[in-house]
């Protein structure tokens, strides 16, 4: 009967822990483009020539790399303060903060994974000096002429020690809706993909096999243009940049994919294209079984190596018995 | 303080006249790949292999070419229930219609520019035949091995004796919010880009600068992949049909276009990708004046010949003088 | 001071034997859209859309997969007299043949390693039917609207027990000069890419870690369109076509790839783009050393499967020994 | 028979000249992601990441826009010999010159329209500093993170006031083969591609409709991946620097083209692709006669503007009769 209308409306920035803050502030911005907006004590703030707020990218230094925060900004005042009623009575709901960068006054929230998000309504935007302006009036930025750049941010990934709950979360306290998730012959649920808009996702839940709850899996950058993944590989092979994966295409929300791991450690997608749109206002969810996965891992580009589903950040050392274990679960989209 | 949520969805199915039938029927399915999904009196049901209802396009012969209708999905039952609460207290509501094929009831309307469309709820969905099922679960059929394949309808575009009557019409009966709009200098608005979601545009008003009322300029079948265009161009060119302008990049949205003309008259766009989605929940009306245009129709891809500001569906003799009024207004994007 | 002119000019056409010569064929005519230009007694002939020649491919029925032979062109009749000369005081010369289908006489040869060879000038030239003629007056037959149509024949790469060999055989009694090789850290040549104009190579000689003398490991087809192979690694996968490795980028010849099984078994490679051309006339054979295996296997596009370096046509069994010993050598692109 | 095979191996360099030399070197560095190799007096040389020579552009300052010279070097030294004892005797033959910057000895021609050439078989190659060089091992340098970077030269299009006469000298005295022509209905040659290897062509000479002897029309630059003369254009426009047409095809050699004028007024091709390659050894040469004009200027992306007929450097004023009857006879691809 149609899908009630969410809350929350985008990804508005990701904070990144870095252990290599030098490093990492040089690939983001040599190597895909990115432009400085602002320092804050262990802080940079960066963004893509399309995005239009302040700062969609917050590099901080720390001991180990991993997932700073989240801010999520929400369709409108009101639907901000529906947000906080729901989390302020509920043990996930940690308070306002207001002396941010970037924006406005910003509801605190811890998820179930322990993964910590904001949610926010009153954003700054770039504010583009004349040099830089673009000839299009929808574009916030020109074009850079440095690296492959990245025109936005587009979604985060997490890993989750337990998928289901963090999903009802999301659903329940968040108003995401999940567009697609896979389920094993053992009726775990290994990954959810989660909407607020058309697009097939902002935000992914992938099982960690480790076990260790609140890591960071990955978040994207968009380009649209699928060459442009290979021109980046091309690139940060040549720099020494280590490439995980792709480019391909997934069949999970088709999207077109390449993951490498910056310098920091933490893993980046570069987004060829968000491949499926929910455009279907009584579309139901799309539900992978296991014998689906090879497909739904890999349409083409190689395989996705095992690193994929043991590796986030911050690191942990994964016990070999529980590698052996999901090795033998994924399939192997070559040998097959 | 946020957008309204819009009570339409999607473009769910275009109707195009056509007075060669046989020709316009090989057409989308020869070289764009689409699949016939019935036939009823002077009409036959086509779709693309990423479109989930039972058709998107309807092809009905007539004497000239043009627009028949087009239908417009609600977000819910609620949502209709509330448009045709709209729509009926005004002279541009006409009824219920019942007896449609593919979906149910629909709320008949005429626009003031007099394009017929119509709003619905209840659609049939495609039922795949095992022999063309794809193996991604997202997709409603195999990728075709005919022609260069479109993926699934996403505009259309109405040419208008009056764009901002007809844009007032769209944003208030209808809950469209304007995304991009083009203020000649002496005020008049040339075209406007609407929107129901976070794509740049469902819906299209361009100035007919012949003035006729009601005429129709283009469908657009979505690819997703830039290179398509030229793929398609290829085909095209030796397979006799006449492109009229790209592939290239407008500024206005940003899309990646190719303009045809199906052997029954009307324009055709094979739209390579979306180009600048509407994320921001805040975004304000992008308007381009008549000093942007140049870039604003192209980035890059030639220059749009005049045709493009005159031609519509069904075909009328336009003026000199107004052909070389029009003309003079338009911006040369080389020769500048 | 400048390479002496090759007197080969180009490979003309390629055998393959097919267990499964109706699969083979609808592999070859549906997804890869060649055209079928005769058959005799067990074999079909076929070709790319721009191949001049009578046919590049000739599909033979055979117990098992692998290569028949291939149908090399000289320069002109000198050069094939002068070639012909040379071989036949040799043990590799074997004679004229005189009826064949599509080229006139032929001198046939057997290479060290066993593969089956003929030079010929005499050629039967495409003779395009009128309703397939191509607007383009340099392309032999208008673009087919079946599959993703590939374009040519490109090159062929045989599996050799003893690369260095048939290396020298290539160049002292073919004219063919080398442009690039591997050279592992013991000394020997695991490969070699062998020219005879500015492409970087129409032959390629790899060894065998099976040890068997004659193998196939692939011929190209061309499209040079690199997002052809994304298109067709769609297409093929949804039809259940195994895709061995890519879309991607080797570093040697720089050649943008994708290796596919077509269903008799044979591997075919579906080549994107040449990469690198040899345009300086006083170029150096390109020595890849062992630690530089990874970048020369992969810039980009996952990692090359162990099946690569082992499997050829016909299969042959390989003893579990000598795998792991060539995967201990083999560079792991993601894990490095 | 087959063919002769040509004693010029390649386009070595090419001089430029340029009223704004400052402006002209920011083109070539910041948006084509040229490299400067050295300063002489009024010249500036650079090359393209894939060139392997000194220098394969040479920019000097002049009074006006135009072609310094052309170096062309041969296939060997006896080449060489061969070539300029055939041009000695005849009045197009200069002498020799000693003292160039990045090659040896070389012989200075002036072709029957003025055009000043130069043969040399000595050449310098380009030392890469070790903080530039490549993983891959047939890469002259790392691929750059500036601008929209061209891999290197590819080749050079004359305007002549006479092709035909022109056209027998590159043939007779420099061993061109031509490749492709057009014939106009009254018998003329409009133009004519010619070739040394299996490249559709490293010269071009083009009727230039103003009757200007010696006129340069454009060096082309290769990228060999269509979607850089996207990436290049949309770069461009932002950047203020004029788009004369493209990105499209060519039906003549089918290349993948882009021509925009650098700062200094010179037209520079930027070349997605070689398209058709001369692989036959007994290729004919492919005549387009004035009805194949359409397709074989424009395959696809938009049309010719009259300034590719009409406007080389050093730029003339264009007698409007003779503009007339240029633009009379060029057919319109749009409006055919």
């Amino acid at each position: 009967m149609g899908h009630v209308q969410p809350d929350i409306a985008q990804v508005a920035h990701v904070e990144l822990l870095t252990p290599k803050p030098q490093e990492s502030f040089d690939f983001f911005t040599k190597m895909l483009g990115m432009q400085e907006s602002g320092r804050d004590k262990q802080s940079v703030f960066l963004r893509g020539y399309e995005d239009t707020y302040h700062h969609t990218l917050q590099l901080t230094e720390a001991r180990e790399p991993g997932l700073g925060h989240i801010g999520w900004r929400t369709k409108s005042p009101e639907a901000l303060e529906s947000r906080v009623k729901a989390l302020s009575s509920t043990p996930y709901g940690v308070g306002w903060k207001d002396n941010s960068i970037g924006h406005g006054a910003a509801y605190e929230f811890v998820a179930p994974d322990g993964h910590r998000g904001e949610l926010m309504w009153d954003v700054e935007y770039f504010d583009c000096p004349e040099a830089l302006k673009s000839l299009l009036r929808n574009r916030a930025q020109a074009r850079p002429t440095q690296g492959i750049p990245v025109r936005r941010i587009d979604h985060v990934n997490l890993l989750c020690a337990d998928v289901s709950t963090n999903k009802r979360f999301y659903e329940d306290l968040l108003t995401f809706r999940t567009t697609e998730r896979i389920e094993m012959d053992d009726g775990t649920e290994m990954g959810a993909w989660l909407s607020v808009s058309v697009l097939a996702h902002e935000l992914a839940l992938v099982h960690d096999i480790t076990g260790t709850p609140g890591r960071f899996h990955h978040v994207a950058f968009w380009y649209g243009i699928p060459q442009h993944l290979c021109d980046a590989a091309e690139l940060l092979r040549e720099s020494g940049i280590e490439i995980e994966a792709g480019p391909g295409k997934h069949g999970i929300t088709q999207a077109l994919f390449m993951y490498v791991f910056e310098p920091g450690g933490n893993r980046i997608e570069l987004f060829g294209d968000a491949g499926y749109l929910y455009l279907d206002p009584d579309w139901k969810t799309v539900t992978w079984r296991e014998r689906d996965l090879e497909i739904g891992l890999i349409v083409y580009g190689g395989r996705m190596p095992d690193t994929f589903f043991a590796y986030g950040t911050p690191i942990v050392e994964m016990p070999s018995d529980k590698a052996a274990e999901a090795a033998a679960r994924m399939p192997d989209p070559i040998a097959s």
